[in-house]
């Protein structure tokens, strides 16, 4: 449903895999439900147990196998893909076995379900052929994003970023509310702003901000209390992603010199983010300003995360990802202070 | 999230799924995202890239290996699983199959990420280890509803039956709104009649509803055509999924005909369904009524799907699946028909 993109950069996108796969020594490759459908050939794939996979050759013409009854809302790209609709009585997996012949390596979706793996393994045991995850094809594509992808992502960013000025304004009223309430509201200033689907509004009050993916609920939020918002959506594909703390009332002194903390952490990460320095260093760079003021034990997590047609995805911004930066990549910076029962706190740009 | 069950009902289901391993000779299941999780634990798990998952073993306590940052979201349950929290540059899939051992039977959640079945066969090669669906221990408790769980369903379905009462009651204007518009109201309504999340809202005009997922756009609907509306949402944890067609305008003929052919098909199909008859009887019977009218052709999907946990679940009323129908099964009949450019209905309880 994500048609952002005209055959010929389909096109092309299908020609670089299978120049990686060539490198990679790939036979086949096979993508399931998740994004890398959609920006391999323009379809999204529901997540239902009737299978639909992209079935790509090292050469030649790759093949959409999909259930008969969801051939009609796909849009054909001619010379991208080839339709193969199977019937309600028919074996989808068998069809894509046969489809592949036997691959010395294939190479499949991460988001697949498991179920067709299995059900792929009675084809192809791992003895004969090695399976692969498909990001050693596609992790070259999808992380180099291209101008198209790049003003789809500041677009949705730019939306999200003017809900975040909203609740800075103090026109998101939070005192007397519930965590729900206010997420509920973020939600529809999301769409408001243009963003074609919500994919999260974390809002987490007070002690419910040490829990950094709180579910929010009814916890009414009350004078002189954080209040977490990380909140984000898709708009025509791509996702934006955010983070903001705010206090309703006078901030005491500990969580102020906190969240100064946090602040000189997010920067120091920003500034550490050069083409060409690996990943590790961004969370290194970030993650040293927290441990020098003595902040180190409650900041639980990785810094950040690539963000693209999906809201995770590499490149990640985690201790032993040597990886480094390259032109076109997009990632968060969002390090995080969590103290178990009493606050916590999140920025992410 | 869903926390319908207290302790001693997920101890019993963990003993039950053991039970049902020792029969169908499976020495561990892995139980990630989806809700086999929830059912087991009443922990649902976000479908992110930071492995969730829930290790049974055939005897002994079960245990949640799950991302530090995501522990404090779980509600523990004494007695019924341990936690393994694993930190940021932990590798989770290592833990999982240090604490399975070598399993010569491995049973796998049909919806986990393929990437940590890919990332398994690492540890545990498919020619020492048989992989097997989850559905080979889940289906006999998943699919047979306890009291709560019917209890649950029926005031899901009965919330969505109220939104189908008010749309034959002409409370949801059609002629002159967009799909997309309807689809916004259907859902709103499932909201306020009490569910917690919409699934989907299909809703299809004329020609569009010859697509039987079609996706709601900004077709505007006119006088004189038939709208399919297909909606559903999850209410304390449980689905409902209903679909009715309604006409803006005089019935014509030819319509009117194929709708009383669908309506004896879909009452057909419910009087078939007897505990002890096959699924496939119920297929069966439910097309003859369709085939026999000469609609046979335009008849092109299964009739019904189990429904619980998931909108679309075992047991599949589908030719091929001779599973007789038991005490506490829920399962949708929804023949349809579909005419490709020019109409198409389905009726669906």
């Amino acid at each position: 449903m994500t048609h952002l993109a005209d055959t010929a950069v389909y096109l092309d996108r299908i020609n670089r895999a299978q120049a990686a796969m060539e490198q990679a020594g790939v036979d086949v490759l096979l993508v399931s439900v998740g994004r890398d459908l959609p920006y391999l050939t323009g379809y999204e794939a529901m997540p239902l147990e009737r299978l639909t996979m992209l079935v790509v050759p090292r050469g030649g013409e790759a093949t959409l196998v999909i259930p008969r009854m969801e051939a009609p809302r796909v849009v054909e790209q001619p010379g991208v893909f080839a339709l193969r609709a199977w019937n309600e009585t028919d074996d989808p997996v068998a069809i894509v076995a046969a489809l592949a012949g036997t691959p010395t390596t294939a190479a499949v979706g991460d988001t697949m379900w498991a179920r067709f793996v299995v059900e792929l393994l009675g084809h192809w045991p791992s003895t004969s052929t090695q399976y692969l995850r498909s990001t050693v094809v596609m992790n070259e594509l999808r992380t180099r994003k291209d101008a198209a992808e790049i003003a789809a992502l500041q677009a949705a960013g730019a939306a999200a970023d003017r809900v975040a000025d909203q609740l800075h304004a103090g026109l998101i009223p939070l005192e007397g509310r519930t965590e729900a309430e206010v997420s509920a509201d973020i939600s529809a200033r999301l769409l408001v702003e243009g963003h074609d689907i919500v994919n999260f509004a974390i809002v987490a009050a007070g002690e419910n901000a040490a829990s950094p993916h709180h579910h929010p609920g009814g916890r009414v939020i009350r004078h002189g209390e954080i209040v977490l918002c990380d909140f984000g959506g898709t708009m025509n594909g791509y996702c934006s992603d955010i983070t903001r703390c705010v206090h309703t009332g006078e901030v005491p002194e500990d969580i102020a010199r906190a969240y100064a903390v946090l602040k000189e952490a997010q920067a120091a990460g920003v500034a550490a983010g050069r083409i060409g320095a690996s990943c590790e260093t961004v969370d290194a760079v970030t993650r040293k300003v927290i441990d020098d003021a003595g902040y180190g034990e409650w900041f639980v997590h990785r810094t950040g995360h690539g963000i693209g047609m999906d809201a995770h995805e590499d490149p990640y911004i985690v201790e032993g990802n040597r990886r480094p930066l390259e032109v076109g990549h997009a990632y968060s910076v969002e390090p995080g202070i969590y103290v178990e029962g009493k606050w916590g706190m999140r920025l992410e740009d």
